[in-house]
Parts: structure tokens; C-alpha cells; sequence
């Protein structure tokens, strides 16, 4: 089974799986250097003896075995051709994979960050004034190194539906180059076109994008904690300790809403891996509340992945203990779809979705500023958030919306409300809506990272 | 591994434990028909050629092999004499376990109903009038029957911590006859004191208790349908479908104050077992709004085990595909301890726990009604509740209460709030409190069942 | 995520499935009529409400919904357009999935026993007389049907690697079918080359195929009964029951050989639904050893699947209880390659593989019978064994050799040995192998199901 | 749930269980130097910030918090009272528990290595010349300190059946003061009766004792490696690197005797915890071979509590892949206990069972010799074997006779045979039986750990 996966450092699941699959790890083949994930190259190598294997490219050097343009690895019967595939970072590689049942013609395609299902990788990373240009390098390499491999090819790319290094990637798990001819704008714009969409798109750069590079340019690094090893907190504990970092909560918007801890950030476990790094720096003190135990693991980890290693503690017995040890309790508020529109002039709206998601249209008189930028630069927002005047947030179902509720709240803003399902439920309940063609840009005009 | 359960109809348990530990189950061995869950002998007795093993009593008689009073079964070398104990009901059996080690005294003995951890069997079930008759019989039969088994005999009760079936069990697993001694009340008090505590227990009966000594007097019932075989119905199908019965909405009471399908009733998935009884019979349509799929079996099987077993179907993706579809929301509200303190005056306070409950103090000026009896009996409550002023109600840390809230909404109440934590949270903050010491009973004075 | 399964009776699976991916199940859609397993699709459209859809074919038309040639089937924004495409079986449907995302050409094809990865369907199952005439219908619907849906189009056969449906599949799961076209018979042969490689072909009929096509043309039936119902039986009691039926010990050929219960049949685990319905029918008592409890269900279900429905019971604590309890013992003979080489005219050697198998060559000297007809036609072994001289078995790896070490050994035969590694071990030590033009057939030219 | 685990150096479990449970780990309470495990309590310390809570025995004093005999530790309203209790080894301790409900008498007891069920610890470990003498100071202390603690009171060892730290441990996990009171030989016999028996018991003393109590006595290591971080190697690399260091089979004793690697070792895969420890030290080179990847975790963790650290890597695809290969293949024999008895004057038998076992009988003639002594002592066996006469082996059921059979082979003798269920069946089948009364002792004789 061809895997290519972002888990990144918590090798485990790549030992696991080799274990219960029989087979040795000779190989760890990089595709490029990531900037949304910490790789777990060395450490994979460290333990297995395996070589990593990347391209010859300066710019990304560490691997044991670099590979030039169309140069090949034999393994296991397999022939892997390396292709070199610029344009979303300089040094990116997309590797062919040739079976015996079919030397001549490629199999599959491992494509990185190049090409995903019905999009590709973004070209703003290395350089936003050279988005144009690097659209276009990317428009050839998918067009010479890519297409000429045949629609037969099966595709692998290193991401799928919900990645922050491609703008709208399709929410299926399998296609082929030939597919992707019929859908994927690379194919069905011409060259000029694709590079004029591309600078406008305006994806965010979320702050543990720069910290990504860095590390993985100069090799990875081992998992600074397993997940079992994050200290229990009693509720009495854990309140006294918290105010050293930043609470997560992770339960769902409807929770998070029914009580809270006061200053708490609500992000919702699947949303960890990308919003985890718009609040916590590499070092910042994290104290996690959970639905359930369970779902530890993959919260430790998820903030991991983006180099945020500073958790310090669970709530022993989640959001019951808190609340029945008696300790402080915050509420939020939530309202529905139609419940806002009958009462939308007593609300100030505030649309926290990016940039892209607002051509299909926003609620009437919404103002714009994406989630990941509420807490820096509030000021944005014309005219002034006003403390006396009810909010209603909004995204696309109401999670970012409910990180946005409580980073306001955390602002002091006294009356701050979830719209339940977002633009979803608004959209399905056909209530009013308008466009705002030339909407100020929220979403990538921030120059560095969090501070 | 001594195992006494309460699992009841779904045999499953038994199975699968039988073919890990390589055991052949060769005798079901009942100590007394069960009020709280429908017994799965009969099933089990099918599927393996078991023999059903239980009392001689004419009351109870459906076993294919019926010991007296000190009659023995001898298998694998272990020796088990049944014991006759009544008092919690007339035929109640406890079984003493002799092992080739200590062929004289007992080595422990499996206590049913009789004798719990801290606690024995309530004796209001066959006839309140006849509580403390009852109490002295089991006073009798416990100090007659188990006491001369000495203090070395481990004891394997059929209930722990949280039964319908005893007031006050202690939350711990293990025991022994002669712990029970230093501090069991049938240990601690007097005939006398005993029969007077008994006959001041009120606890609640629970209306599927009728139902489940009909089915069990005759011998059990087979599960009606697996989980895996419930309907998994998209939120459009669930809406249209769910009118014909009632939603149980299994969520944290936050989730539910934050968002909920109107008319919803709020159970968390550990109250099924019980509360499930208290809102729905044997073949009320069932439709179950569940944290995650992953709770659709114990949540069916909650329910299946006390009777109820018209479950229809499980909203497919919760309440975030209710959300996102823009269907309706109804919100309710949640009060922390010290906000509600501050402004008692504004609200008319409900304590819905039980009558026993209320003897550590309650809020002030709180009126008291058990959750059970809420949506039948409002009218109890002096003086009426009034619509246009907000409610708060509360339990012990905030589950009952939840329900509460969801019936009293669902009653027309437009601002009903849930104590966090409840007097829990409330007693942990050493807010004030007052005893009523003759409070009026609403927990056990209901009759029959609910029609 | 597409799934075409050959599951059959044990839904479960595909509730547990829906249950967790949120799906309702609203269609049961079948290929063909399945030899080789029997359906669960009444079973399914049972339990779940779903409506069964399949083709228009008079031979198999227990469908609710049967759509003729390219006739359609909408759900969920998703078209299945059916394609007939007879050759294996006279009613074989293949369905192409059309995405919106690409409405024109087809994202991927369920191909049912048409079309495998590397191979198709066999098609002397329906009169073995006319195995060229279906092989050139076959080709021509592949070609008319298939290839015009395009080289992008995904493949979702029913069956991978193993299947008794095939000759040759692919140990791979994913394909195109661009990349059919390059290495597949069915493209890379002619009409002609490709009807007569079809009649060439000498695939085993098992027993139990005329029994599915029986059962699966009538519509399906439910498990007869769940795995954790089967009787856990001690060792003397498995003993005593076990002369009404036969015994199967699935554990491995190395094991088996080290101790056996007298007259029990060797088939490894993943062998089950293969080579259990060679040795048992539909009712044939089967008394089963297992390698550990945690394999009873998929043993069960292995067999049950291919309506082997008599499993009495299986053996508690395995061989080890067995052997401790002092019950009768046989063991068998295992032999290297090196050593049978070494002492070759000692031996008798027989290889129990397929016919096709032969082909690259086999043992000097070997006979051949394929494993399957070893119990009943002996016979045609010539010279006839000797049970004076050892004999040795051999097949691909050495499973199939101990199922042909058993019967033999139940036979009579009392010096029986495995060639542990089989010809895959024979080859890798390049030992001497020669090659048999005109091989008597063995496989496939016995008539009917075994009585 | 009070668990006392012999789990060591893998915290894991610890960890796993601290945050399901919701309880964060303040204390890590230790009983005694263990001899037959590392420690893991530095670790966990390390990992939690626990404090590590030992005796105040100057031999063993790495702990935080050092108590005196009858000294307390208070939390979660426990009462944890600590009981001198010497003989098994000089620092041993025993706690017992109070709870709020029974302040008084003690609601249970960890015992340690001092009280088992049915059971004392050995006192030979210290010094063997002491034996009595600390005999005579372990039934003291059970009177003096446990025995009053009441017969009520639960029991919590430290080891279950099976242990290498007392000679005869009951397999049953719960137990009482009061029921130990019945059957145990600490009260049972009189100080001198239990005092000559523990002179009498010939325990064997695994070479893996020192050096835990050397590593135990300086605390604790952590795990040198995680099961997952062991490399996968394929058959030919196995085969290439296993001269380096030994093989270990985990495999059944029947699967070995069907075949298996030339010079492996034959252990069972819960034999590993002790008699891994006969065969390796600390860093021998250790390659596994085992059932199935699933038991890898168990396998290594295994090996790691007795400090055995230097597993290799594990045979990937296990004995199956292997044989396919084609790579060499030994055999060796077994016999079932009818057909020994009929050929007995053909064979030379060895029991290799621990002296004690001999007891109750032997196979006529049989020589004996412990199997932990078999590769070293073999000359103590008289007459010598000789090597054109066959051997059969026998233990208790069959399961260390395969260690001795792989250690006879190693050693060169042609033809060992493993008498299939051993002494249980062989005595199940009522076979004739021999006493030996003062057979030479060859369990515990052996001075120091193997060099």
C-alpha cells in the first residue's frame, strides 16, 4: 500500500505499520521541505538505519541520498524516478513509481505539494511578491514532468482535503493524473490564467510556517514528549497552573458555549493541527481540556506536528471536574441561523472565514477579519467593535467561529454569539446574502510570525 | 474472575468472556428475579445448553434446576451453596463459594441483592406498605445466613455505586463480609434502628420496575435488535421521523445548553440505564442524538437492558449535521454557582434529586421535586411555577438537572438554567444552604408505572 | 471511500461501516450472482430498509430496482451507470461511477468478476463447454464497455489476489484502467489468443460453488449463527463429539506436524473459505482447533460465508489443552528441500497444486493431483501409493501440502512428510525441476459438488 | 482499583491508566528491591514528578520519602500504614490501607514479595546459608505485623501464580487475611515446621537476579528501547546477523518441533519473563522469532523487565517466510505419552522440571536435571548421554522440555524428543510413576549468574 503521509514526527505509526506489514524501512523519501509539519526523518532514520533519500537541491540538503532530475532508487522490484517539480517551494520533487507489470509506464506518482486532488500547492511561501512567477514554474513542471506520465497514473499527494499548503483541495482520497486533467485548473486554465488566479488567492500563512522551515531545513528533530507522558492535572491544580500558558479547549462549539474556563481558546481536536499554531508558539505553556482521555494522543500529537511542544498538563476529568469542584465558570452564547436574521440589526457580525470563502457571499453587512488574525489585529475591523453592542461570529459551520468567540471574549467583549452552522446552515436555509466583490484583504498581508 | 453482572440481555459479554478464558458455561445462576434490567438466562441457557440455576420459590420459577434453602451445586471442584435471603424480594438467593483450599469456610459469597457494599437491598419493591417487614426479614436473613460465613468471605454483590435497587452503595468493587461489618448500617444499627431506616428510605420507583418483574417472573426475552442493526437516519429523515416518539439527546449537559433539536430530552449515556425507564416504555420510538457513533452500542444496549426497546434510528453525524443543516435549534441556559447566589432573588430554584439527597441541605427557599416525577407531577410544586420568571435547577453536579431542564422547556418554560456542578459545586464553595426537615415526599409516593 | 466486498452473509460489517462514516444505507447493489460466497444482500436490505439493485437478467432477479444495460442509478449528487457485461456469469453487471467533478468520464468502475487487476473473470463456470464461447463474449464487453470509459477510470473489482474466481489476480488493491490496458490479458492478447488461453485454463471448481449459485440466485440467507454462539467444548467433550463430523485445526503446517489430533484436517486459517468447502458441506459437523480464541470469528465467518454452516463447536485452550489432557496424538513429517533433494529416490513425491501452477515446472518424478480431489480420487495417482514408501508433499509454500498431508494421513498412509516451503522454497534454492508438457489434468474436469 | 504490578521498567501502563482513570500520580510506593525485574520507579518519577515513597533500610535507599515500620502517608483521604517486614529480604515492607469508612481496621494490604496466596516469598535470595534463619524472621513478621491487621482485610501481592519469588503460588487473584489464615503454610505450620520447609524448597535462582538487584538497589533505568524502535530484518538478513547472538523461538513447542531455525532456542512466549533470563544477560544479542507481529510488544517488554536489552531485530514474516526462502530447517521430535511409556527401555529420559515438582513422581529412570542448568551442568547427569540413543524431555506440560529439547540439539545430540503434555498428562493417562526421594538436588545449587 503506497502510504504518503504528513504525520511527521510521531514515527510510531511508521514502525507500527512496517511491523505488521513485514517489512524492513530502508528508505525515508522526502518529497520536499515541509512548512506545515515537523518531518520525522532523522528520528525514522535514527531508528531504523533507513537512508533519506531527497533532492540535489541546496536549499534542502540533509538526506543521505540526493537524488538529481529523472534519476532513479531500485528497491523490492520497484523503480522510483525522481522529478523535480518547482514552483510551491524551489526544491520540490514528485517521485514516479514504475512496477514490474508495467516498467515503461508509470504506475503511480507520489506529487508532494506539486499536485493535489482537483488543486496544487500554493506558490506564495517562498517569496509573496514572486506568486506569479512561481505559479508559473509550477504550471511547467506539472505540464512537462507531470502530464507526460499518462492519465493511468494512480496519484499520491502528500495532502489531502483541509491542508493550509493548497487553497481547495477535494475532499476524495484517490484519482489519477487522467482525472485530474478533466477537473484540476492546472489543466483546465491556460498558463496566464492559472498564474492570475494564483495571485489572487490569498491563503493564510499561519505563524508556525517560518518556525516549519527552519527546522526542517536543517533535519528534523525527535518528539519532545509521548503523549502518555503529559502530567494529569487535578482542577485545582490545573487552575493554578494554567495562567502560565494558554487553556485549549477542544470540545465542540455547543460545549464550549454551555461553560467554560474563563481565557480559554476553543479549538476543536480536528482543527489542532493548523489553529493550535495561530495561538501557541514552540514554547508556549499549553494546558489542554478534552472531550474524553482518549483523546489525548492525538491532540499531543497534532500540536506536535507544528512544533508546539509545550503541553503541560490535562484536566483531570475534563469540563465535569472543573465544574463540579465549583471553580470559575465563563458562558458564551450560540444563536441560530434564523434567529440572526430576524434580529440582524441588533448584532454586529463578524465573518472570520478566509478570504476565498466570501465570493460566494457573506451576511449582510458582515464585517471580514479571518480567525487567525482576531487576537493581533482587532483594529481592522471599521468601524470599531463596540463592547455594548451584541456579536455574532460566523464561519462555515461554527468551529473557527468558536475560536473567534473566545479570543473576543478573552478581549472582554461581554456578549459574543456562535452562529450555529455557519455560512452552511445559512446557505441551506437560503437566508439572505450579499457579495462584496472587492472586500479588503485579511487573510495573507501579515508579514512574520507571531511574536 | 468472580463475575456477578447486571448485563442482562446482551449475552454477548458472557460469550465472548467463556471462549477467552476457555470456559464452557454450563449453569446460569440467577439470586432473584431483577426489577432494574431484564435478565438474559433464557437466552444464554439457548445458545449454550446452560442450565438456568435459581431459588425454589413459587414466585420465581422458570429454572431448570431449583435449590432449597443450603442446597448445593458442585462444578470444577468449587462448591457453591445457595442461601435463602429474603427481604429485598421474597425469593432472594445468595450463593457461598467453597473452594478445595478451604472446604469449610467460605471463600467468598455472590450477595444479589441482598447484601451491597455498604448498603443492602431496598425492601420497598413488593409492597411498600410492607417496607419494614421487609427490612426485618433481610436484618434477619443477612445476620443468619452471611454473617456466620466470617469475615475472610469476599463479597461479589450484584450491584455497585449508582443501582436503583439500594440507597447509598459505596463506590468501591471489592469487599468482604467482614469489612461489612464496621460499617454496613444492617451491621451498625439495631433490628429496630434498621427497620426505621428502611421504612425512611424513599427512594424512587421507577415505572419500567413493573414492567421488568413481568418480564422476568415469566423467564427473558432475546435482545429486539443488535445495535449495529439501528437505523442510522440523515438529519432530514431524522426530523421528519422523530414527531413519533421522543429524542434522547445523550451529550454533556453544556453541549445540550448550547444547542439542542427542540423537545430533546437531555441523558447522558451513563443515566440511560435508569433515566431511559423514566421517559420511555417498552415500546416508545426512541431517536438517539449520541456524542459519537462509537456510543450507539451501549447507548442501545442501556436502554434494551430496562425494557425500552423501540430505539428507530441515530442521527447520522450528531448534532454538527443537525447544525450544519439549518434545522432547528433550541438553546437552554447554564447559571455558575456563585452568579446564581448573587441573584436568587431573580430565580425560582428546583432541586430534582431525590428525597434522601435533600437531607445535607439545599438552596434556600429551593422547591423540591424528583426528576422522575417532573413532567407528571408539576402541579406538586407550591406555590406554581410561572412562566415569566427564570428557573434554575439543580442536582447533585448537573446530569438530573439537564434532563430537567429539557422537560420543563418542553413544557413551554422559555428561561430554565442548569446549575453547574451542582450541590456539588455549590457545597465545594460553601455557598449557603438550608435543611428542611420535613420536607414533603415526591420521590416514592407515585404509584404505578407510567402508562 | 469505494468498497466492492466480497463480505457476503456477516453484514456487520457494513453497518459498523455506515454507522461510523455517517451513512445511510439506502442501496444494496450487486454484480452477479456470486459462486463463491454467499450474499447478504436480503439479509442487509433486511435490517436496514435499503433496496436491492442488480441487473435485468431473468437468471438472477431477486432485485428491487434491475436496471438494463447503461441504465442509471443517482444518490447522493453521485450516477452509477450500469453495463452489462456478461462472460463470467450471463447476468455480470459492471457500474461506472460518474463524480460531478468530471460528469462525462467515468472517475472509476466497479467491475465485479469481469474485470480483476491482471486478469478476469473465469468463464467456464456456467458450462464448462462453453468456456471459449463466454471468454470471447467476456473480451468483447471489456472492450465494448469497459475501455471506452478511459485509461483515468479507477478499478473496484470484487475480488483481489486469492480468489477462486481467477486464475492470476494481482496481489495489488489499486489499478486503472489505463493500466489494464498495458500488462492485462484481456488487452495485450487477441480475441482469439485470449478464448483459447481461456479453455487452457484448468481452475478447480470446489464443491461448494453449485451450492452458492443455488442459494445466491434464490436471494440470500441469513447467518445461521454468530461466532460467539458457537459451544466452547472441553477437551474430553470435543473428543467425544467430534466422530459425528470433522475436525479442522487451522493452526500452522509446522504445528500441525509437531501434534495433531487424529483424523483432523490441516487449513490454515486464511485457507478457510477456500479449501473448508472442499472438505465440508453445508451441514458437515465441523469440530474446530483454533490457534487462540481471538480467531473464532473469522474462522466462523470464513466458513460461513461459503455456507458452511455446521461449526459445533470449538476446543478449549486450543491444542495445548488437548495435549495436556493426555487425549490421542498424531504427528506428521516435515522435510526441507536440501533433504528431500538429498534423498529423492526414497520419496514418493506428490504436488497437490493447480494445474496452471505446473507450468514453471515441478519436482523430478513428481505425481500430481490437485489437493481438492486427493480425498476422492486417489485413484488416479499411477503408479498407486504405496503406503510402505514415505511419501512427500509439496504445493506452492506448504499449506495446501498439509491439508493433502492430512487427508493422506487419514487415508492411511503412515509416513506422510511436508516439503516445508513448497516450490517457492524449491526454486529460491535453485534446485532440479523439470517440466511436463501434457500433464494428465487434475483440476477442474470433475463434475459435480462432492455428494 | 488498587493494582500492585510486577509491570517494572515499561510506565507505560502507569501512565495509560493515571490518565484514563483521571488521577494524576503523586506517589510511587515501593514494597522492596525486586530481584526479578527492574524497577521502573525512577522513570515514572522522572516522567510524573511523583515522589518515590520506600523504606528507611539502609540497603535500599534511593526514595523521596522514607518510612519508618507503623509510619503513615496520607492521600485521597487513604491512609497508607507501613509495615516492617523482613525476611524475604531485609528492607521488605507490606502497607496497609485504611479508608474513611474503616479508620480503625485496615480495609486491605500490599504484601509485597512477604505474604502470596497460599504462599510466602522465598527466603534463600539474601543468602542461601540464611535460609531458615530468615524463614524464621518472615513468619515473625507475618504474625507480628500482617496477621493483626484482621481477617477482613483484602490482599494485594505483588506476584500472582507463576512467579520465580515464591515456590507455590494458588492461581486465584483475590484473596483475604483471613482466608490466607485457613490454608497458608505461614499459619498452617508451626514457626519450625514452615521454617525447615523453607530449608527444604529447592528453589531455582534465575542468573538474572543479580543483576536486577544490582540495578534495582543503585533505582531504576529507563527502557533502553520502545518495542516499535526494534528493526524489522528480513529472512536473509536475519539469517545473516543471528550468528551474532542467539535466536529465540516463541512459537509453540509443537510449531518448533515441525521446524524451526538450526541452534534456536525454544521459550515460550510467557516463559520469556523468566526464562529469557537463563539464556541472555543484559547485552546478549537476541533475535525473535515469534508467532506474529502482535506479540512483538509483549515479546521485548518481556525480555526488558529482567533487563535483557539487547534485542536485535525480529524475523519478519515470522517461521513462514523463513521456510519459503528456502533457509535452513532443523526438526526435532515429540512424542505422545502412550507411546513413550510403550517404547520406554528405547529412550533416555530427562525431567527437567524444579526439584519440588519431583515430588509427587517421575517417569521410572528418568535423570533429572533443571532446565536452567541443562546447557551448562549437562555433565552432572549420570550416566552421560549418549548420543546415538534417543532422549525424550519432560516438564510439567511440555513448554520448558521444548527449551531443553533446542538445548540438547544446540549442544549436538541428534535425537530429542519433547514428551507432549508432559508430566500433567502423563499422570492424566494414570502412567506408572517412580518416587525418588533424595533425587540429587540440581535446582538451586548454582552459585553465581551465568558469565
Amino acid at each position: 500500500m503506497p502510504m504518503s503521509s504528513t504525520r511527521g514526527r510521531d514515527v510510531d505509526e511508521y514502525l507500527r505499520l512496517a511491523g505488521t506489514q513485514k517489512l524492513t524501512i530502508t528508505y525515508v523519501i522526502e518529497t520536499h521541505r515541509q512548512e506545515d509539519f515537523v518531518l520525522g526523518s532523522s528520528e525514522l532514520a535514527r531508528i531504523t538505519g533507513a537512508r533519506i533519500v531527497n533532492g540535489a537541491h541546496e536549499g534542502f540538503g540533509h538526506g543521505d541520498i540526493r537524488l538529481k532530475d529523472r534519476e532513479e532508487l531500485s528497491f523490492g522490484g520497484l523503480r522510483l524516478r525522481a522529478l523535480h517539480t518547482p514552483g510551491h517551494t524551489p526544491e520540490s520533487l514528485c517521485y514516479a513509481l514504475y512496477i514490474p507489470d508495467s516498467p515503461e509506464r508509470a504506475w503511480g506518482v507520489f506529487t508532494g505539494d506539486a499536485l493535489f486532488i482537483g488543486e496544487t500547492g500554493r506558490t506564495d511561501l517562498p517569496d509573496p511578491g514572486k506568486t506569479g512567477e512561481n505559479a508559473g514554474r509550477l504550471y511547467d513542471a506539472v505540464h512537462e514532468k507531470l502530464l507526460p506520465l499518462g492519465d493511468q497514473a494512480l496519484l499520491y499527494p502528500a495532502h489531502g482535503s483541509g491542508t493550509v499548503c493548497g487553497g481547495n483541495v477535494a475532499d476524495r482520497d484517490e484519482s489519477t493524473l487522467g482525472l485530474e486533467r478533466l477537473y484540476n485548473p492546472v489543466f483546465t486554465k491556460t498558463r496566464e490564467e492559472f498564474m492570475a488566479a494564483k495571485v489572487k488567492e490569498r491563503l493564510p500563512r499561519p505563524p508556525y510556517f517560518a518556525v516549519m522551515e527552519k527546522l526542517n531545513s536543517a533535519g528534523s528533530i525527535a518528539l519532545a514528549r509521548r503523549p502518555e507522558e503529559i502530567t494529569v492535572l487535578q482542577p485545582e491544580a490545573f487552575s493554578r497552573e494554567m495562567g502560565r500558558g494558554i487553556v485549549i479547549d477542544t470540545r465542540s462549539p455547543e460545549a464550549f458555549s454551555g461553560g467554560h474556563i474563563p481565557n480559554a481558546l476553543s479549538i476543536w481536536a480536528t482543527g489542532l493541527p493548523v489553529f493550535g499554531g495561530w495561538v501557541a508558539g514552540p514554547d508556549t505553556p499549553v494546558y489542554l481540556l478534552l472531550e474524553s482521555p482518549g483523546a489525548l494522543d492525538e491532540a499531543v500529537l497534532a500540536l506536535a506536528r507544528i512544533g508546539v511542544d509545550g503541553v503541560q498538563g490535562i484536566l483531570a476529568g475534563g469540563f465535569e471536574a472543573w465544574r463540579d469542584a465549583g471553580l470559575p465558570i465563563e458562558t458564551s452564547g450560540t444563536i441560530a441561523p434564523r434567529e440572526l436574521e430576524a434580529r440582524l440589526d441588533q448584532f454586529r457580525v463578524i465573518d472570520v472565514r478566509e478570504d476565498s470563502e466570501l465570493e460566494e457571499g457573506h451576511i449582510p453587512n458582515a464585517a471580514h477579519l479571518y480567525v487567525g488574525y482576531l487576537d493581533r489585529h482587532l483594529g481592522r475591523i471599521t468601524p470599531p467593535l463596540d463592547k455594548s453592542r451584541p456579536i455574532a461570529v460566523t464561519c462555515s459551520v461554527g468551529h473557527r467561529a468558536s475560536l473567534a468567540v473566545s479570543l473576543l471574549q478573552r478581549q472582554g467583549f461581554p456578549r459574543v454569539e456562535n452562529l450555529l452552522g455557519g455560512m452552511t446552515a445559512w446557505s441551506a436555509l437560503a437566508l439572505s446574502r450579499e457579495t462584496t466583490p472587492d472586500y479588503p484583504v485579511t487573510t495573507t498581508d501579515v508579514e512574520g510570525p507571531r511574536q
